[in-house]
């Protein structure tokens, strides 16, 4: 087999499986958000409702943050021209640095060019500071979590999806000296179901294990200051190093851990992804510094959101359409088939000027490819109304005619 | 041992070897670039001229660029919202990557948060798509690259460094049907040399290798478009998958490869580190993309850099300084021990407001622990003056009080 027949193969059993991924180009208008463009393939634009955005609290147009951005490129420019020990550190990315760790209690913050490398890094490390950790890590974690855990080849034992029993047989199992941690999401992001945190700090405890949160899909959106899921449950002071993104509620970019002085300090010290790559550019740690502190006192923004979420979900459950609601804010719709999914979505597009992408393996476990709706503040009634509109008459087509969604 | 010692005894490794990193806090003027402002731990700040950036062509504060990142801020907001495929790609997205298929003479371009992030999750998802594929890696290729190659315990051999014969010797070792590939850097960072990309490639013919360059420390830089050391020699078409940033002579920040449409498609699909991250900011991506078009036509620059480094070299060589010369725009002036180049950085800084850190292990190997000058076309006559008048009366003091350095 050549290179060449082994990409093809690679790509045609995605085709083959319905989940090929097309991405759909859209562009957003400054203070219109939900409201998009949609750049066709073909060249023509069509304007669109964006569904599926994860900038949850629309403050990637909030004005306080574009200010604090256009502010640092006119005072510093673009780049930060380097990484963060060699010539990267700038007052901006200490300024928040600082106010992350006073969002979650902690004495210090570390920050990454995005949560991704965050996770990855940050538990591809701590097996170098631990020697023979093994690390707890719950089945459902997130991408970025598992590639960490798995870098090093470091040991590690994957508990059922939120199981306290499983997560004690397991640490029971493990010889008491063995230093271990427990990795797990505050809101798993394609169910918008919560972890028991609380009964994991007590297990934590019990076994002397560390406790590693993220925080993702929570931060800025839960909690009085937005500080997340362990900051509403008031736990973030049990939690040993907590993750979180800059680029959902608060709608920039970048990633962190916030955590002990000594813990940022070894990982900053220790770890690749961290040292071995140019910082974030000023202006953008400028933006999430003001989301950041904005959010802080945004309360009216977080019980809008949810708001929005709850109404969401009871005009799905009016229409008798397959949501899940665990009370979070995300709110999937199961459709169980890529397949199936991809029409629906391409229907709702097309037809509709309703984006919400598809969701297929490997970002959800084969069977449960779903739609998965992020109503924000933004997102009103007349949204609401369009979509869940749309959403009836698909679903009764279907019912009629179900024979297409197969096509 | 508990989990506090354990810390502790890491942190004080680094102590006890002089390599514990001090993070320098600098801020830049917009415009005046090398200057900048350096904020000492105690709060007072202090004018430093920069000789350790990697905005080697000063890019980070072109007008251009500004302006287009000011004009999507303006016209779309702040972060894009998304990963690539759920509401995350945009015109701007979409641009970048043909301005960098373009520069390249690809057929396409993936573009990543970082271009560390390109070599980690390019590198370590070639395996996926080429079982037993093995991976020749120069033994001084970056972090980013080894953490890939390593990362799903892939097959891999490191062959000496710019070493033809080893290579060539490794790759006769194997089965001739199994597959291969040889990853590279065009420039080495920390030493400036070039490597034999024509042999290079020879050899990956001859074997039916793949190659895949790092051009990081090239593009914009070299080339008469700026596509790096490849496009200089004639070579782009040689190489299969090339790897570049924007952080550095771009200026701005994100990272990319330049592939076949095919690879492209395949590493889009089945990368982790491209799939489940957001994506860059639309205004990074536009500030990026007018730094990539502007500096296709600036020539003009890019023989400015080359003649302040050739400058540099040829003035520390009249004093007698260890600078290593191997043609490029890199300037290092090995030192060879971690605490002596420290002493050496600090007096630069507070005695002299020149800031150049030091790069001790694991970015050099022990032993070659260095100075590293960084040249640009904005280190102009008298920031030379200033910067060889400094060494050489440290040099002398320290000729003549060597003990001094071991404190
Ligand atoms: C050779 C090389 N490759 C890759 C990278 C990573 O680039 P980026 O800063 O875009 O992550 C760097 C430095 O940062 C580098 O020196
Ligand atoms: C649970 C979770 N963790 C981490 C990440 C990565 O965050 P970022 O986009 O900042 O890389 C994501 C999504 O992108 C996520 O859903």
């Amino acid at each position: 087999m050549t290179f060449d027949t082994q990409l093809d193969a690679a790509l045609q059993r995605l085709h083959d499986e319905g989940r090929y991924r097309t991405f759909i180009d859209i562009e957003r208008t400054r203070g219109q958000y939900p409201h998009a463009e949609w750049t066709h393939p073909d060249g023509s634009r069509k304007p669109v409702t964006v569904w599926c955005g994860n900038d949850y609290l629309g403050m990637g147009q909030n004005e306080e943050v574009l200010t604090a951005m256009h502010e640092a490129l006119d005072a510093t420019g673009a780049g930060s021209g380097g990484t963060r020990n060699i010539s990267g550190t700038t007052v901006y990315h200490k300024r928040l640095e600082a106010e992350l760790a006073d969002l979650h209690g902690k004495e210090a913050a570390l920050l990454f060019t995005s949560a991704y490398i965050a996770n990855d890094a940050t538990l591809s490390t701590l097996p170098k500071l631990f020697p023979g950790l093994v690390i707890l890590s719950d089945a459902l974690n997130h991408a970025s979590m598992i590639e960490g855990i798995r870098r090093n080849g470091g040991d590690k034992r994957i508990f059922k999806h939120n199981d306290l029993d499983d997560l004690r047989a397991q640490l029971t199992a493990l010889p008491a000296n063995t230093p271990k941690l427990i990795a797990f999401e505050s809101i798993y992001s394609m169910d918008g179901d919560f972890a028991p945190i609380e009964a994991i700090c007590d297990i934590a405890d019990e076994f002397g294990a560390l406790t590693y949160i993220d925080e993702v899909h929570a931060v800025g959106m839960y909690g009085p200051r937005g500080g997340g899921v362990a900051e509403r449950d008031g736990l973030m002071g049990r939690i040993d190093i907590i993750n979180g993104t800059l680029a959902k509620a608060y709608g920039v970019m970048g990633g962190y851990i916030a955590t002990s002085a000594k813990m940022a300090d070894a990982v900053r010290s220790y770890a690749p992804g961290f040292i071995f790559t140019t910082s974030l550019p000023p202006a953008v740690a400028a933006g999430a510094a003001k989301s950041v502190e904005v959010l802080k006192r945004r309360q009216d923004l977080r019980d809008a959101h949810q708001t929005q979420a709850a109404i969401l979900k009871t005009r799905f459950k009016a229409l008798g359409l397959p949501v899940i609601d665990h009370g979070s804010h995300i709110v999937p719709l199961i459709v169980g088939d890529p397949v199936h999914t991809k029409v629906l979505s391409d229907h709702l597009l097309q037809d509709h000027g309703i984006y919400v992408q598809p969701i297929n393996f490997p970002t959800v476990p084969r069977g449960t490819e779903r739609l998965r709706f992020t109503p924000s503040p933004v997102h009103g009634r007349s949204e609401i109304d369009a979509l869940v509109g749309a959403l009836d008459s698909l679903w009764s087509h279907c019912a009629l005619n179900r024979a297409d969604l197969t096509g």
